[in-house]
This record gives structure tokens, C-alpha cells and sequence, in this order.
């Protein structure tokens, strides 16, 4: 098996979970955030600075990758851990989300998705087994099954028959999937926002017996309470002796709510997406260091933050780069958001360990501004 | 004083100069290549990069921080060194060239320039004490007189009335200068193309007694040969103890080429410029990494390289990065450059030392393709 789940222990206050996932690249402690690299590059980021802040594990775009340059070439190249000179492990989406969301004209059949290509315009068709093969020569250690995300809101049926479709396209992966020795292919919860059909998937997907399950279709859109509400409609029924992945969720309040109710690893392009737009997350809450108050304040972003940004740098400066669109700016907003998320899930670790996870959630809540009425998350 | 040269030793083949020059930021061994960070910063680096290549000393544009964030706010920061944490010597320009060059709408007069702003279209007047109020805000080691750069091709009555206003603008930038202890105010030799309008503006501005003086009005369009011979007619009439600056000059055909006529001191964008452009300068010549016959080129960019880049990212990683428009690419292929002439300059120095530096010369176009027909050094 490429990749096995210990847990370590379960918060008495929460019930979060601590563990270890032992990859081909590496040991990771969970729960843990994947900084996003979509094009085989954390934007901005150097792999030396993503190992500084204690980046564990990196995720990249299976959808972009196949588009530019192609997973050939990434293939000659060695794979993906050498084209792009990271050394610690590398989780591949499986394209699915990329092609619903980015590509205006698609098909859905059953065997597979026709849609075009969001540069070019070129028709082009991606089957479950056509991804787990780009997924197979790009060689990240966790390859993700190719599943159907609904939409929110979607109707019940329509929803159902594409949880049975996505689990259907999860038994071609799995007979697809050429690297079982040294990749490990996760399978996708899906199911809306209805527990029943949740229930449903977790059923079949499980019956699989995947290495690892993520929970798709959530932070789709849906109010914060009704995601909080399918993870424990769902996490409860999944295999404790397996990772739990939530995918595409990044802020600080749902990174903290997802542990709590047993997430294990998370991924986002908030932290890297909003940096580059001069938006970065403190101690304190959200703070636009592009805003003109911070002109001349010559305080760092965040003054409880240790950071490479936090300890060399002043917001008048930060400012005066983004302001003027100069790169080394977004480097530095990009560099502090992601050691604060990183930080968040260290303090989320201590806390577990500590059974005060609850206890650090309504600290964490009232220092970061979000018990106010109207607080905005990001 | 706040800055000072010592002449090391004189190459005995072609009587390029090995120096020292002491500023209150450190010692910088000259001949010297200065990379430009025009907005307080080089684009797309970190000061722990540009140290880690050997960076001595940076130059940065005092239009443009004027402009923005403005020097009130940089003075306000502690200093240019402070503002962006940079604690080697920098260097500024007068903003002359840049009122000239960037600015559609000026009008010269005796006492400055009227232009435009060129991103807001604000009317603005920059006279040879604004330029020196300037600089003393931002605080640079190395601080230049506001000068004006003739164009190229001149008539001999512009240039010379230009020159010998540019002479009456150093008085007053001498006597404008407020802090003399701490930041050298070099002056500035125009005279364009004419041989014995070099020596009298040579002649005049000497005669101020500037601990540094600049050859300006070069590299603004002049053939390669016109340069080297305004050079050779101009750099024997300046002092010997006194370091000599050839602004905007980075090819390295130009560097070799304008040591070899007593030249220390260099600046230009062109390294960093073409970087973002996807192209770079090896030890084989130019290399346009961006072009699709390297999209499977699994070698360094120079193989005889042993910058960050060439140590640890293929041509095809580049490409792709590039293509996609990712910084990153752009991190990598700026680093690679810098280090370039940076490295050129220490093989320069070497055979400075070893008495060599025409055979280096002879060696260095050979191996860099400049001696063929038609041979584009950028
Ligand atoms: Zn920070
Ligand atoms: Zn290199």
C-alpha cells in the first residue's frame, strides 16, 4: 500500500483527530493544509520557502497539468516531484472539479466528460481512466478518483444519480490505476447536502476500499452551517483507520470547524489567491495591506506572526509593491498568509493533544473578529 | 567623505582598473555590475537572493520613488536601506533620464524640467536642488547629479549648451546637497558624441571635485563602436583616484568592452528586463528559453552555470513556468541572468588580476558567439 493512515489520538474535548499519513515522500501529520500549485508552482512561492514555513504536502492540478505542459512531458521530466524540485509529497486532484467549473461547454456522458479547453477553445475528453492515467504519469503520492461534483443547490435526483455515476467511475479508476505500489488512490464521498444519499455514497465508496476518502461536493457555495452539517452527517461513517480530505476549504474558521468534526487534511487557493490581491490573514482578522490607511505604517502585516514577511517587512512597504504590482510584494503577502494558515493547523495539533480543541476555537473565534455579527471569514 | 575610491592594481594588458570602494554601507570590490530595483526593489527578488548571488551594491531609480510611494514615505520608513531591507550600499539616479525618457510632455529650462507624471498626468518640476532634496530623503550611499542626457544623434550647439547647463546643474546640486557625510554626490559627464565637448564638460565638471563621475549620455541608441570611442576619449581625462560610472550599460560584450576603457562602476535593466521575457544569457550565448524547442530540454539553462536555477530546474520546467505566465519562472530565469554578469564580473576581476583581462575578452566572444557575423548580444 502507498500510503497508510495512524491515528494518533482523538481530542476528548472535540473528538479531532491527530495522526500520521506515511506517503512514498515522506511522513505527514494531520491534520494538515495543502498549499495549492496548480501549474506545478505554488504561485509566487519557491520550494525552499514552502519547506521553510513547514509546508508538508503540496496539492497540483491534474486538469491544468494534462493542458500545460501536457503529463507527457511532466512524465520524461522524472514526474512531477522532480520537473517541479519538491521532494515531499504531492497530491494530484483528479481534474473532475476543473472541468466542471472552468469549461463552459461540457457533456456529461457515462463514460466520461467532452468539454473545451478553457485556453484554446480544442474539444477534448476525460473518462475516469484517462485521469487516473494523466494522474499515473504525473506520479504524485495521493491520486484522487475522477468524480462528478454537484452543484448547489441541486435537486435530490439529480444529485443521486450522480453519486451512483461517481461511484461507478470510482471502481474504472481503481481498475485503471497502473501505480498502486507507489501511488495512492483516494475515493470521493459525494451526495449534496442530503444525508441519505451522503449515507448512500459513503456505503459504496467505502465498499471499495480506498486508502484514503475525501468528502467532495461541500464549500460549493452552501451556507457555512449547512457544510458543518454534512461533515457530521457524514465523517462519522467513514473508516477511522483512513484519512478524511476536505477539498477546497481554506479559511481559518473552516479549517478549525472541519477538524472538529474529523477532517484530517484540507486544501485551498484562498490563502495563495487572496495574497495576490493584497488581502492577508493576522492575529487580528482580515487585513487589505493595499488599503491607503497602511501607507505609512510601518508596523508588519501581522506583529504576532514570526514569518520571513512579519519579521523583515512593514505594511507601508508590502503596500508600496502591490500598489505598484510588483512581484516581490505578492510574495510576501503570499508567503505570510500561507505560514499563518500553516501556523493555524499547528496551534489546531497542540490543541488536540491538550483535549482543549473547543477551548482554542472560541479563543481563536474572538481574537480573529469572527463572533461579531456580520464578521467576514475572507 | 562619505564615499572613497583606492585603485588595487591596473591590468598590464589592457589597463582595466581593480578598485575599492568604501561606503557606509561596506567596502564593494569594482569593477562592479549594479542590478536595478527601480521601485525599491528588484523586480521579482529578495534581498537574500541578491546577497546570496554576491549583489554589492543596487541601484534605484529616484523618478520613480518620487513618483511612488513618494520620498516623504521612504524617509519616514528610516531610509531607502530600511524601507526595503537592504542593508549594502545603493546607489540612486537623479531622475533625469527618466524625466526625459518617460515623460512625453517636458519643457527644459534653466531652472529644471517641466514634465508630466507619466502614470497620473499630474504636472510636475524637477530642478537639480529637487532632485538632491530627493535623494537626501531617500538616503542612498551613492546619490547622482540631475543632469540632462542628450539624445542620440545631437547637433553639436544642443549638446554643447546642454552640457554646459549640465555643469551649471552640478554647482547646484553640490550646494543643494544636504548631507555630504553620508552619501557621496557623483557628477556627471555629458558632451554626446563630440571628442572635445567630452573633455570640456570632463573639464568643468572635475573642477567641482566630485568623489565619483559618471560617463552619461551613453547607450542611447549609438553604435557599439561609437561608445567605446566616446570612452576612450573621455575616461584617460578623469582622475585616476576617483571611481568612473557607465550609466545604463549591462550587455556583456558592452561590460568587457567598457573595463577594458577604465570603467568600474555599471548599471542596467537589460538583465532583468529580458528575464521576464524568457530570455536569458549563458555561457554559449542568448538563450530564449520560452521558444518551443526547448519544451522537452531536460538540461539547465547553461550547463557551465551553477546559479540556484541552473542547479536544480531544467529548460523545459522554465518554459512551461513561463508559458504560463507563473512568477516563479520569472523568479528563475531573473536569478540566472543576475548571476550571470555578476559571475562575469568576478571572471573579469580575476584577469584583471592576472594581467589577461584582453585574452579573457578574446575567449569570452569566442565561447559567446559575438565574434560571428551579425552576432546579437540582446
Ligand atoms: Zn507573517
Ligand atoms: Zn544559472
Amino acid at each position: 500500500m502507498a500510503v497508510t493512515y495512524e491515528l494518533i489520538k482523538t481530542c476528548k474535548q472535540s473528538g479531532a483527530r491527530l495522526g500520521r499519513l506515511y506517503t512514498p515522500h515522506g511522513t505527514i501529520e494531520t491534520p494538515v493544509f495543502m498549499p495549492v500549485g496548480t501549474l506545478a508552482t505554488v504561485k509566487t512561492m519557491s520550494p525552499e520557502e514552502l519547506k521553510e514555513m513547514n509546508a508538508q504536502i503540496i496539492l497540483s492540478n491534474t486538469y491544468h497539468l494534462y493542458l500545460r505542459p501536457g503529463e507527457d512531458i511532466v512524465q520524461e521530466a522524472g514526474g512531477l516531484h522532480a520537473f517541479m524540485n519538491w521532494d515531499r509529497p504531492i497530491l494530484t486532484d483528479s481534474g473532475g472539479f476543473q472541468v466542471f467549473s472552468l469549461s463552459n461547454l461540457r457533456q456529461i456522458e457515462e463514460e466520461g466528460v467532452h468539454f473545451r479547453n478553457h485556453i484554446s477553445g480544442e474539444k477534448l475528453f476525460i473518462s475516469p481512466e484517462k485521469a487516473t492515467q494523466i494522474q499515473n504519469a504525473l506520479g504524485a503520492d495521493i491520486i484522487m478518483a475522477f468524480d462528478e461534483c454537484a452543484p448547489y443547490p441541486a435537486g435530490r435526483e439529480y444529485v443521486k444519480a450522480s453519486l451512483e455515476r461517481t461511484t461507478r467511475w470510482a471502481e474504472r479508476c481503481l481498475k485503471a490505476h497502473q501505480r498502486p505500489d507507489d501511488q495512492a488512490l483516494f475515493g470521493i464521498v459525494q451526495g449534496g447536502m442530503y444525508a441519505d444519499l451522503r449515507a448512500q455514497s459513503v456505503k459504496e465508496i467505502t465498499s471499495l476500499d480506498f486508502p484514503g476518502y475525501a468528502v467532495g461536493g461541500l464549500s460549493v457555495g452552501e451556507p457555512k452551517e449547512v457544510m458543518n452539517k454534512v461533515l457530521e452527517e457524514t465523517t462519522p461513517l467513514l473508516p477511522a483507520g483512513k484519512p478524511r480530505y476536505l477539498m477546497g476549504v481554506g479559511s481559518p474558521d473552516a479549517l478549525i470547524d472541519g477538524v472538529i468534526r474529523g477532517i484530517d487534511m484540507f486544501d485551498c487557493v484562498l490563502p495563495t489567491r487572496i495574497a495576490r490581491n493584497g488581502t492577508t490573514m493576522t492575529s487580528q482578522g482580515r487585513l487589505v495591506v493595499r488599503n491607503a490607511q497602511y501607507a505609512r505604517d510601518f508596523r508588519p502585516l501581522d506583529p504576532q506572526c514570526d514569518c520571513y514577511t512579519c519579521k523583515n517587512y512593514t505594511r507601508a512597504y508590502i503596500r508600496h509593491l502591490i500598489k505598484c504590482n510588483e512581484t516581490f510584494g505578492f510574495r510576501l503577502t503570499t508567503y505570510h498568509n500561507l505560514y499563518f494558515l500553516l501556523q493555524l493547523m499547528e496551534n489546531i495539533k497542540q490543541a488536540i493533544r491538550n483535549d482543549s480543541l473547543l477551548d482554542f476555537r472560541e479563543q481563536f473565534f474572538e481574537q480573529y473578529g469572527l463572533n461579531q455579527p456580520g464578521a467576514r471569514p475572507f
